[in-house]
Order: structure tokens, then C-alpha cells, then sequence
């Protein structure tokens, strides 16, 4: 039993809630310190344990992660509790590895017209730069996780579809440069089940004894059937946002991450126990919607309640 | 091979779009006689050959079916279109009979104690009222084919959780009184698809070589997540509503059928060729949306479009 099986049971479903990274990149209006930490603790009452909770990025393109640090040191007091922030250069990581956060996230893209497109660089280039954030993250202190995410894993706004075989190469790559998780995206919800089931087939034979993140947007409303078809193909980590806060920069309109408390009912029907209370859980959105009242939340627990006879799960 | 293989092939999916019977059941405001039969042409243009119509039920309480009539005789004067509707008691049987509409659909509760609060009767009474309206369509000139919805099949309102065991010993039932079809349906949207893959397994060992549907409601945000399981386990006829229209009685709020869109861009992308065009489909919304602005539409599909490099779908 290494350390990133503390963190994530390979014999138990990890949800994490990537609200406060993934939900506020597009936002107009973004909480207070303050509300964040609310948010934070009150999800945590509810039984969320995995946090993603901002990015290094630099302040002045994203003022929404300028209190990063402080979310990260929220996290760091509750027992039990884990932090992931994203860091997607040195500076950044430099500035990840200063913070403590538990986990550092870092993006490789699917195919290299998005890679050159997006991030000015190739896929080697930045599977290169993942390699060097597992240095530094050996080299450091308190040596926290990396996770790589595979963005446009499941299709691609630049090609469209995506070579599967390509993606599990990426995948291959990146737990040989030294990452404890892989987390394929499908960024802007092009995918499927049938497509997400089989991809992470292949990924989690390549990841071993190590985890695999499924990390999916609800855009064409296939996010709970692909979670579902992820968890039938072995992934035990799944991402997902309170209220699928968040867009997607290349679907304009189109809703964000898949549901966080959406994905808790699922994994709880398929006999997956999340520890999460879903009623403290929906009760947290109050929070999203008076912070960020232009921000549309989605989500159909939220909407119905649980069903009758439903006991209330235990935090 | 008998007619129902002919309206419903086993070798493909069949999807029927009933938002003209279930999207219009809670409606307050609806649709002109002229703009239901735009809304059947456009989406038999866009490709969809399965049509809910409406219901024989008296127009006193259900205005919004008194010209069920009028939406039959636009069907059938559809090469290859297929025209449902619902009765419940024999008033209703012979009114429909009457209208030459292609198939007659009938309930039965899951429960006994739904049964009785909603019907005011047993199951073992709806069950000789189904074999009555069969008797009936064998003594017809036409015979339409005969389905039979187990409503509550996956959740009951009443009672809660709902014994599948149940649910099959009355499926048996309902072929045996001579249905063509029996549709298990999650009325009020309780489960998820580990429960509807069991059921749906279950029910089509049961039916042999005759179709089931399995009728969904995206009350928890579970619909497609269950239609994609449904499929898994050998479904091969789906309900569903354009936008996703409707409510539910039981849960205030609630959204209603699992969106038709959606669910055909799921089938496309499981393999599942449907026909339909789906840009041509999603215009087909803006006709609710003039006739009944206060009803809220969902749907992926409709806000993001279809993802880049994806072929348009001949109609």
C-alpha cells in the first residue's frame, strides 16, 4: 500500500469536487475567501473528502485562484481531508510544492493540433514538463501527488474525434515520467459510454495497481451514463462540480463539469458507498447561488429530492 | 416475423417521442391543433416514426387531448409512421379503436398500493381490463397492437422501493393476457442503472421474441445514464420527449421523460443507428417553445450542438 492508495482506495469509488478549480475557470463572478471556505467545510461535513481547489496561474488572468493558498490551507486543517490544485509551468509548480497542497495537477493535450493550439507547445514538450514536476515533486519536502489530466481525451474541439490508441500511449507515458493518477478528460463532452467504457478499459489495464481519474463534462447530457460506464470499466475516481458549475470554453452555453451530487445518487445506486449525506450536500449549492447568482446550476437531485424510503446516507 | 416486428424491428432501436401524450399530461398552457401537427411533421422530417399522441381520457379533465383525433389521422397519413395512445377504461378502448389509432396503450401499477390510490382498483383488476382491451382488439378490423406500462416498475411514490420480482411476475402476466409489448416504466425517476440493466434483463428473458420498452423519466438526473443500461441488457424500444418536456405529479419540480435528443445522440454513439437528423430534430423545440413559453426544455444536445466532425445524420 503506497500513498496515493490512502488517498484513493483502489477497493472504493473517490469522488472529487472540482468546483473550485474546473466550475470557477469561466466564471464571471467568483466567491469570496470567505465563501470558498464555507463551501469547503460545509462539503465537507457532507462527507466530500477530495477537493480540487484552485490553480496557480498567474493572479491577474485569473483573479478567481488569487486566494488559492488559503483554500489550500483550509483543506490542510480538516482531518482527512486532500487538496489538488492544478500548475501548469515551473513558476506554478514552485509555487504548488510552497503551498503544500497534497496533489498537483498538471494537462497534457490528446492530439497535438490542441497541444500546439492551446498550449504553444507539442505533446512531448509538455509530457516533458510533467516528467519535471515529478522531479521536483521527488526532490521536495512533503512530495505531493501529481495527477496528469489527458485533455480532449474523448474527442477533440480542434480534429473532433480522437485515436484511443493515442490516448493510451499519453497514458503509458505519463505514469512512466513518474504521475501517481491519469485523469482522461473528455473537456468538452463529446464521448459517450460506449466510447468511455472502453477507453478507460485500456487505461486502467495500463495503470496497474495505480488509480485512474474519470474527469467528464455533462455537455450533450452523457456525463452520468459515461461515469456510469467509467465505473463499470474499473476507474474509482471520477470528478465532478455542486451544481455542474462551469462552462466550457469551446461549447459556448453548454453546462460544465458533470454533477457532483448527481454522481454521488449514481454510485451510491450501483452500490458504491460515498459517505456522502446528499441532502447536506444539495443544501451547499445555497451557497454557489448567492455568491454567483448569474451562474446557471444544473443538476436533478438538487431538483427532486432523494426518492422515497431513501435512507439518509451516514457523513 | 408478426406486424409488432414490423413497427418494432428487433435488430435496430426503435425511439418514440412522447412528448404529445406524457410531455402534454401536466402541462397549463398547450399546443394548437396546427401546432401539434407541425410538431409530428417536422419530427417525421427530421426522421422519428414512433409517436405517443395523446390520450382518450375525458376532455373535461384533460383538455389538452381533445384533439387526439386530429394527431392520429395526421400519423397515419405518414408513410412508416406509428401512432400511440393511452386508454384506460373501455369509453376510452372503443374511442380509440374508433380513431384507427396504430397501437393502444394501457396501465398497470408496480404496487398494489399504487394501484389502489391511484386507479382506485387492483392490479389483478387493471390486469383484466388489459386482457378485456386485447379481447377487444381481436374482435377489431384493424387491431392495433397492445402495450401495456408497468408504471412505478422502478421506484413506487407510495411505497418506495419496488420488489422486481414483482414486476416480472406481472410482465409474465401481461404477455400471457396478449400485449404486444409491456414498457417498464421509472415513473417517478427513482432508479439508476444498475437496477434498470437487472429489470430489463429480467423482463426481455420474459418476452422472448417480443419487444420491450423501458419508459424513463431524468427526474434524478439518471435518465440517459439508464436508457444506455437498458440497451446494455437487450431493451430495444425507448421513450422519450423532445426537450424533455413534462413533469411529474409526484415530485413538483421534477423534469419529466428523458430528453428525445439526447437519447438519440446516446444510441448513435452506442452503435445504434436511429435515422433521425438530429439538427433537424432540435429545431423541432422552437415550436414548444412558442406554444408553451412558461414550460422549461432541457437537453445537451439543443445548447451545445452536435461535436465537431460528427456527419450529419440522414433523415
Amino acid at each position: 500500500m503506497t500513498r496515493v492508495h490512502d488517498i484513493y482506495p483502489s477497493d472504493k469509488v473517490s469522488l472529487r469536487e472540482v468546483g473550485l478549480r474546473d466550475g470557477l475557470q469561466l466564471v464571471k463572478t467568483f466567491p469570496s475567501t470567505a465563501a470558498k471556505e464555507r463551501w469547503v467545510r460545509d462539503e465537507y461535513a457532507a462527507g466530500v473528502r477530495h477537493f480540487e481547489v484552485g490553480s496557480f496561474l498567474p493572479a491577474k488572468t485569473f483573479p478567481q485562484f488569487v486566494d488559492v493558498r488559503d483554500v489550500v490551507a483550509t483543506i490542510a486543517a480538516l482531518p482527512g481531508a486532500h487538496g489538488v490544485a492544478l500548475a501548469l509551468n515551473e513558476r506554478g509548480v514552485n509555487e504548488a510544492l510552497a503551498s503544500g497542497v497534497a496533489e498537483i495537477a498538471s494537462v497534457v493535450s490528446a492530439t497535438e493540433e490542441h497541444s500546439q493550439a492551446n498550449a504553444n507547445r507539442s505533446r512531448e514538450s509538455a509530457i516533458e514538463n510533467i516528467k519535471r514536476l515529478c522531479e521536483l515533486r521527488d526532490a521536495s519536502a512533503h512530495k505531493p501527488l501529481v495527477n496528469a489530466a489527458i485533455s480532449m481525451g474523448l474527442g477533440c474541439s480542434i480534429v473532433g474525434a480522437v485515436d484511443p490508441k493515442e490516448v493510451l500511449r499519453l497514458t503509458e507515458k505519463l505514469y512512466e515520467v513518474g504521475v501517481d493518477m491519469v485523469a482522461i478528460a473528455d473537456t468538452v463532452g463529446y464521448a459517450g459510454p460506449k466510447q468511455v467504457g472502453e477507453l478507460t478499459r485500456g487505461a486502467v489495464k495500463i495503470a496497474g495497481s495505480k488509480p485512474v481519474c474519470v474527469h467528464l463534462h455533462d455537455t450533450r447530457g452523457m456525463g452520468i451514463a459515461n461515469a456510469s460506464a467509467a465505473l463499470d470499466e474499473g476507474a474509482r475516481v471520477l470528478d465532478g462540480s455542486l451544481g455542474g458549475l462551469g462552462g466550457c470554453p469551446f461549447a459556448p452555453g453548454a453546462t460544465g463539469n458533470v454533477v457532483f451530487e448527481d454522481l454521488v445518487f449514481l454510485c451510491e445506486s450501483k452500490g458504491f458507498p460515498t459517505g456522502i449525506d446528499l441532502d447536506r450536500l444539495v443544501a451547499v449549492r445555497a451557497i454557489l447561488k448567492s455568491e454567483m447568482p448569474n451562474e446557471a446550476l444544473y443538476g436533478g437531485l438538487a431538483r427532486a429530492g432523494l426518492p422515497r424510503g431513501t435512507k439518509a446516507r451516514a457523513a
